[in-house]
C-alpha cells in the first residue's frame, strides 16, 4: 500500500491550449479570460494558454493575461523548438514566445527517433541542435523554460539512448522541467511506472554529478487507451512533481488527462498535494464553471465532479446509504463540493421519494397511502419520457398537485403559434396568440419572437404580468431540447428543459410531447407556476 | 516493461444488471433480447442478465433466453448470498436464482466486517454461513458459481483475516471464481496490483494444499476515482483472468469498468486474448449497435470506439497523420473497426477540406484558389453556429454551391406553420403550408403533424413528390437538436441534424437558426437536394 506523502504536485492546465483541439470547443478572447480567472480562484499553478504566433486571438489575449492579478496562476506560452536550419532568433515562432511576457515557457521537441527522420525530416543531430539552442535562447531571456519530450514513451521503448540524449539536450541547457509525454495516449500503466522511475533517478544523478539543481520531472498524458488518470498517478508514484493535462478533460480525440480526478485522487487518497489549502473542496464548482464558459455539457458521470457522481438509483443502495454513506460512497461529496442525489427510477425505492417529499411536508412518511399513488404517477410520466432527476421544480409541482397543494394560477383557452418564411416583419418570424382566464378575468395577448417557443414565452409573460407583477423577476437561464426516440425523426417526441431564476433561487421544469411547442408549453408553465408558489409561500407564510 | 502474454481472460458483461443501474438507462425485455444477440456476436463469453426473482421483466426475460441459440455467450443470472437466519432452500430469492435455469449463477456477498454489522447488522460468523451455505446448495444443484466478493479492496485494506476467510468460505463451499469487487470505485491502482497478487498467490496454494482445482481470481471494478480500466489491467498483470464490467461502461454513479477500453488494451497492448480470434476488430460497431438499442448517446471521445477517437483537428497533426498515421495513432483505427475522421475546424490546416473536396473533385489542388473561399466559407458559418464535423450531407452540399456544381431543384414561395392546444383535429395540433416552384411550374400544399416540423417535412415531401418521384425513398432516421448558447433560453440558436436514409446510403444535413423551424428547414432541403443530386449522378452518369 502507498504510503501517504504530502509532496507538492505542480499542476499545469491546458484546457486553452491543448483543450482547445477537442471537438467542439472553441474560446473567444473573453471565454479565455474568464477561464484563467476559474483556474486561478481553484489555485492552478500553471495556466498553459497558447501561442501568441498562431494567431490574432491568442496575441490579444496575452497582451490582455498581463495585466491579470492572479492570485494563484502563472500563465504559460507555448510553442515549439526553432525549425530546422535557421537559429532561434531567426524564428518568428520562437521570437513570438517572448512577445507573450510570460515568466513561464513551454517548449515542445521530439523524442522519437522515427518523428525526426520521418515527419520532422531532419537528422538526429540536428533536433538535438534545435531543442539545446532553443532552450538556451530562452533561458537567456530570462524565461523558466519547461520541455515537452513529445512522444517520450514512443521514443523510451523504442530507442532509450537517443531519447535520453534528447533530454539531456535540454537539462544542459538549463531547462526547469522535462515533461514525458504520452503523445498518442498508447501507454500502458507499468510501463509508465518504470519508464518515468528511471527517468528520475538518471536526472537525479546527472543533476548532482553536474552541480545543478534538480530538474522537475513531470507527465503529459492523452486518454486514448481509457488511462490519461492512472498513468498520471503512475508517474507521480515514480517521482513525477509536475502534471499537464485539462481541468474537464478536453482534448483531441479521447481527450487529455483529467485534472479534476486527477487532484481529487491525488489529494484524497495519495497524500499530496496539489492545489492550496483547502481549494479542493472548490473543485465541482470550478469545473461546472469552466464547462459553461466553455458551452459543453459536462458528463454526468465524470468522476467526483459529475452531476451522478455521488447519484444512487439502486433502492438497496439507497436503503445503505441513508443509514451510511460510506456503504457506497468512496469519499464525501462535500469533500470536492458535489451533492449526493437520489435518483429517480423505475428501480429505485420509496425512501428516496420520500426524503423528496419530506423537505415540504414533513407529515408523510413511508406508510403513507399518498407515497405509493406518487411512486405510480412518477413511473408512468417517466414511461412517457420524463425525467424528474434533474427537474426538482416540476417534480415539486407533481407532488403538490397529487397531496393537493395546488391550485392552477390560470387557465389556458388557447394558445396558436405562427411561423413564417420570408418573414413579413424583418428577423422576427413568428408569432403566438394566447388566452388566458385568472378568478373570471380574460386577458387575451400576443407576442412575436425568434421561434414559436420564444414568442409563447414572451406572450404568455405579457399576459400574466396583469395578474401576477412578479413574473417579470424571472428569467429563463437555460433551454434545452433532447429528442426521445430520435429514431422517429421529426414525430420524435421531445424533452424539454427549462432552467429560471429570479436572482435568488433557480428551477428547473420539464415537458414532454411530440409536439416540441407543446413540451416547451408544459415547462414554461411549471416554471412560471414554481415561482409563483414560492413568493406565495414567502409573502403570506404567517397566514398558511 | 510487460512481457506479451497469450493468457485467456473471461469477459462478463453486466450491461443487462448493473449497467441498468445507470441514469437514464431502462431496458425492455425485448431490449435485453438485442443486447444478449449483440454481445454474443461479439464474442463475450458471459453475460450477466439480472435477478430473475427481482421483477417480472427479468423473469420473462430468462424464460425466452433458454430458447435462445447463442454462439458464444453464456447467460448468468445474479442474485445475493442467503439472508440471515434462515437456510438457502427456504430463501425465495436463491431458489430464483434456479428458476432462471442458467448453468453460470453469480451471488454476491459481504466481505467487509463494517458491512457486515453496520448495513448487514449480522455477526461476522453470520455471514461466512451466508456465504459458504449458498455457494454449497447452489453447486449441489449444478450450478457453476461465481462469487462477487463485494467492497472487497476497503475490506482488504481494513481487515484482511476476516476477508479472506469470506473468501475460503466460498472456496471451501465448490465456487468457480473469487471476483474481487471494487464497489465504491476508490481504490488505487497499486494497492489493486498488490491485494490481487496476494490472493491469488494465497488461494493458488489453498487450492493446490487442499487438492482442488484453481479458482479462477476476477475483479469488477467502478470508475469513481477515474480508474475502473486501469484497475481492471493491473488485476490483470497480478494474476486475475476474469473481468466484469460493461461493454459501454454504463453503471451505478460514474459507471462500471468500461469493458470495450479494456478488451482492447488486453488484446492490442498487452497480448492477452479476451474474444475469439478476430473479433475485436467488430469492437466498434457492436458497441455502437448497443448504444442504439440502449437510445443512449455514445460519448464522442470514448476510447477506441468514439467517433473521435481517431479525430484530428490540429493542422499539424493532421499533416503527420496524412505521411504516416503511427504518428498521432496508438493503434489503427481499423483494428477496432473505428474510423479516422479530419475533423473540419477553426484550427485544422488547409490539407483536410481538400482531402474532402477531392473526393468529388480531383482536379482541386492545394493552391486552387478555390480552396481559399471554402476554407474562409467554412469557418465564418461555423462562428454562426454550424458544425460540418457530423453532417458530411451540408459540408458536400456546400462545396458544390462554392465550385459552381449546383443547382436548386426547386425554389420555396413561403411556407407558413400553425401550432395549436387544444387541438381541433384529434391529435395532430400542427400544420404546415407551403407553396414551391420547380421550373415554373407551381405547387401549393400543405401537412399535418405532430409539430411544427414534422408538419412541414410532410408537406414539403408532398410538394416535391410531384417533380421527383424518388423522394418517397427518402426516410428520416434521426432527428437531434443541440441548443446552442442556451443561456439565451427560449430565444437561443439551435443546431439541427437530420440523419436520412434511402436504404442504400445514409446523410446528415445541418440547420442552424435561432429558429427551430427554419434550422429544420435548411436541414430537411439539404437532405433532399443531397438525394436527389446522387440520384442525378446515378441516372446520368455517363452523360456527364
Amino acid at each position: 500500500m502507498p504510503q501517504k506523502k504530502t509532496k507538492s504536485i505542480t499542476i499545469l492546465d491546458s484546457t486553452l491550449r491543448d483543450g482547445a483541439q477537442g471537438e467542439g470547443i472553441s474560446f473567444s478572447v473573453q471565454d479565455k479570460i474568464h477561464i484563467v480567472e476559474a483556474l486561478d480562484d481553484l489555485g492552478i499553478s500553471l495556466i498553459e494558454a497558447g501561442n501568441p504566433g498562431s494567431n490574432p486571438k491568442d496575441l490579444e489575449f496575452f497582451q490582455y493575461a498581463q495585466k491579470m492579478a492572479l492570485k494563484n496562476a502563472a500563465i504559460a506560452a507555448f510553442g515549439a523548438t526553432r525549425r530546422k536550419g535557421i537559429t532561434p532568433q531567426e524564428d518568428m515562432q520562437v521570437q513570438s514566445l517572448l512577445s507573450a511576457n510570460t515568466q513561464n515557457v513551454v517548449i515542445f521537441g521530439k523524442a522519437w527517433d522515427f518523428q525526426v527522420t520521418e515527419i520532422l525530416k531532419a537528422t538526429l543531430d540536428e533536433n538535438l541542435a534545435m531543442i539545446g539552442e532553443t532552450a538556451a535562447f530562452l533561458v537567456s531571456e530570462g524565461r523558466k523554460v519547461h520541455f515537452d519530450s513529445e512522444h517520450f514513451f514512443d521514443a523510451w521503448f523504442a530507442n532509450k539512448e537517443y531519447t535520453l540524449k534528447t533530454l539531456e539536450a535540454a537539462v544542459k541547457n538549463g531547462v526547469s522541467s522535462l515533461v514525458l509525454c504520452d503523445t498518442k495516449g498508447g501507454t500502458m500503466p507499468l510501463m509508465v511506472l518504470q519508464a518515468v522511475k528511471e527517468v528520475t533517478e538518471y536526472f537525479d544523478k546527472w543533476c548532482e554529478k553536474n552541480h545543478r539543481e534538480p530538474v522537475q520531472i513531470g507527465i503529459h498524458t492523452h486518454n486514448d487507451s481509457g488511462l490519461a488518470v492512472a498513468n498520471s498517478l503512475m508517474a507521480v508514484e515514480a517521482g513525477a512533481t509536475q502534471i499537464q493535462g485539462t481541468l474537464l478533460g478536453f482534448g483531441e480525440r479521447t481527450g487529455n488527462a483529467n485534472l479534476s480526478t486527477i487532484m481529487a485522487d491525488l489529494e484524497l487518497k495519495l497524500g499530496y498535494k496539489c492545489l492550496p489549502e483547502g481549494k479542493i473542496r472548490q473543485l465541482t464548482s470550478a469545473v461546472r464553471r469552466v464547462a459553461e464558459i466553455s458551452n459543453v455539457n459536462l458528463e454526468n458521470g465524470m468522476p467526483y465532479v459529475g452531476t451522478n457522481a455521488f447519484a444512487h438509483k439502486a433502492g438497496m443502495h439507497i436503503d445503505a446509504v441513508t443509514k451510511n454513506p460510506a456503504a457506497y460512497e468512496h469519499v464525501e461529496p462535500e469533500s470536492v463540493g458535489n451533492d449526493r442525489v437520489f435518483l429517480l427510477s423505475e428501480v429505485a425505492g420509496r425512501s428516496m421519494i420520500i426524503e423528496k417529499i419530506r423537505k415540504f411536508d414533513s407529515s408523510i412518511n413511508k406508510n403513507s397511502p399518498i407515497v405509493a399513488d406518487i411512486v405510480k404517477q412518477v413511473k408512468q410520466m417517466e414511461h412517457e419520457g420524463y425525467q424528474f432527476e434533474g427537474a426538482d421544480g416540476s417534480f415539486e409541482l407533481l407532488v403538490r398537485k397529487m397531496i393537493g397543494k395546488y391550485q392552477p394560477f390560470f387557465k389556458l383557452h388557447y394558445y396558436k403559434t405562427i411561423g413564417e418564411k420570408p418573414c413579413v416583419e424583418s428577423t422576427l418570424c413568428s408569432f403566438a396568440q394566447l388566452k388566458i382566464e385568472v378568478e373570471n378575468q380574460i386577458e387575451i395577448t400576443a407576442g412575436e419572437g425568434d421561434g414559436p417557443v420564444h414568442a409563447l414565452d414572451i406572450a404568455l409573460r405579457k399576459a400574466l404580468e396583469r395578474f401576477y407583477p412578479n413574473v417579470r423577476d424571472i428569467r429563463l437561464t437555460d433551454y434545452k431540447v433532447r429528442v426521445l426516440d430520435s429514431k422517429s425523426a421529426t414525430a420524435a417526441k421531445v424533452r424539454v428543459l427549462i432552467e429560471s431564476s429570479d436572482g435568488v433561487d433557480s428551477w428547473i421544469t420539464v415537458g414532454v410531447s411530440a409536439d416540441i411547442m407543446e413540451a416547451s408549453w408544459f415547462a414554461l408553465v411549471d416554471s412560471f407556476e414554481y415561482k409563483l408558489i414560492k413568493d406565495v409561500e414567502k409573502r403570506f407564510k404567517k397566514y398558511l
